[in-house]
């Protein structure tokens, strides 16, 4: 029944995401956040990288740490998914983590991150309209908002 | 009447801060910000760069960005302020900013940020309670929380 | 007759390695370098990740850029040798290439680098010497010294 | 008699230049010199920050390490100079130091470089000859080459 609306891409560390505690830094976890996202709409919306194509410039992040990550040779897990089209922007939620060696057994998941996200029209440097066919492939990739487990201060 | 709890850096960017986009990278803001928190404690708390001394984890980030931001030699200012002193943990409030020219008029605010940070103690790599040293300190740099622009997503 | 002594390591790209050019920026393929050497070496010295191993401190680089690199999801390839083995330290010889795409053809080599490198013990914070069982190793991946193309200035 | 032919440009380090062996991290050593470089000709040559102007390509670089850099707030110097001018193309050399206190004493010098940096014409996206006023900017900040300390493999 259940459908698998969550897109996982496999992103490596490199030696230098490491810190002066030893740690993956807390701000590279947004640069890891960054590929996924870049690797895995390569191919769909104008690739962010051509010169006057679409851009998806972050207009906000929320990011929330629970395990430390340490340096390994292996990649890790990215999970994303869409959970709100708006008419220019859409919010999309991330989850780094290792699965569960068997399938079975829970993930250990690292941090997860929920962004607002704008599409950005390069020529005319303004925010334009989805179009319904990327519409139609958000809509795929859609699940539900991050459940936080820290408090989140309210907004004021 | 008003007593100046925000303590404002002075945070040099770099030419590589720039992104294939031409401003500033979103996630170079954490950065910058994590250099104004260095630079504004390193004299205050046991400073983070020496061996088993306290360190402050970022366990959660929240960054609202507003106008993009483009690389320049002069420095941008970077005010901090705390919003929340746990018993082990504190809220603290970001503002990247550009000050009006003359003092009058509105500062540029490119982006505003609220991250809570973790007392950890590198000896035992444990958390620790704040002493109360330092929360007099932290006391005196207190300030009211952010007050975010966009919409921001309800918890679940 | 001729065994391959070269090791090749596939090192990805990040999306954020592009500078305001729109070029993977120069000092980027250091740090690629840097990647390619952990990457190759974490299961041969003491791992560079764990506390009091040995660590590979750079003492010299030397680098020349033949083509620019572009950004693509697709990983480039690093090749490393060895052109010395001295007591304490080693020359490291690497290639940042696209192999030709059937095998045959040329190579689109980006860079060649050379690098000493010297073997040094953290937990005694000074250089060692290189154990036989490390020579032998490194001994099978010996190849030739870098053939610079680029005018290279005599010392003085 | 002697001018003062060496531009010296204060840089400051940042916390994350730290890698996991607890040093500056020698690919930032490129990194700083890049932003010395920037900040020196920022408005001298036609800035490299500007769409369609002058961007200097860095086509090859060596670097020798003399002592282990720590991060601490105050910014290191860096000196740059020109030791060869070209068509187009120069060669510049670069220390990166910390004076001695009082002038007298020796400099702490943590590393020396030496750049080849093509004039590019980002209109044309081809090397371009180097102006009359270049030239005379340039004559003025020239010294001698760099004198290496280790060992420099000699070029097949």
């Amino acid at each position: 029944m259940c459908v698998m609306p969550r897109h996982r891409v496999l992103i490596p560390l490199r030696w230098s995401d490491t810190d002066a505690y030893g740690h993956i830094n807390n701000v590279l976890f947004l640069r890891l956040i960054e590929e996924a996202r870049v690797q895995a709409l390569a191919d769909k919306l104008s690739p962010p990288t051509d010169g006057p194509g679409t851009a998806l410039l972050v207009a906000r992040s929320e990011i929330e740490h629970r395990d430390p990550l340490l340096f390994r040779v292996a990649p890790v897990s990215i999970d994303l998914w869409v959970t709100r089209i708006g008419a220019a922007d859409i919010d999309m939620a991330f989850e780094i983590l290792d699965p569960a060696p068997n399938g079975d057994g829970a993930d250990v998941v690292y941090a997860q991150a929920e962004l607002l996200l704008v599409v950005f029209d390069q020529a005319t440097q303004r925010p334009r309209r989805i179009t319904k066919d990327e519409h139609a492939l958000l809509e795929g990739w859609r699940d539900e908002p991050i459940r936080w487990r820290r408090r989140r201060p309210s907004p004021r």
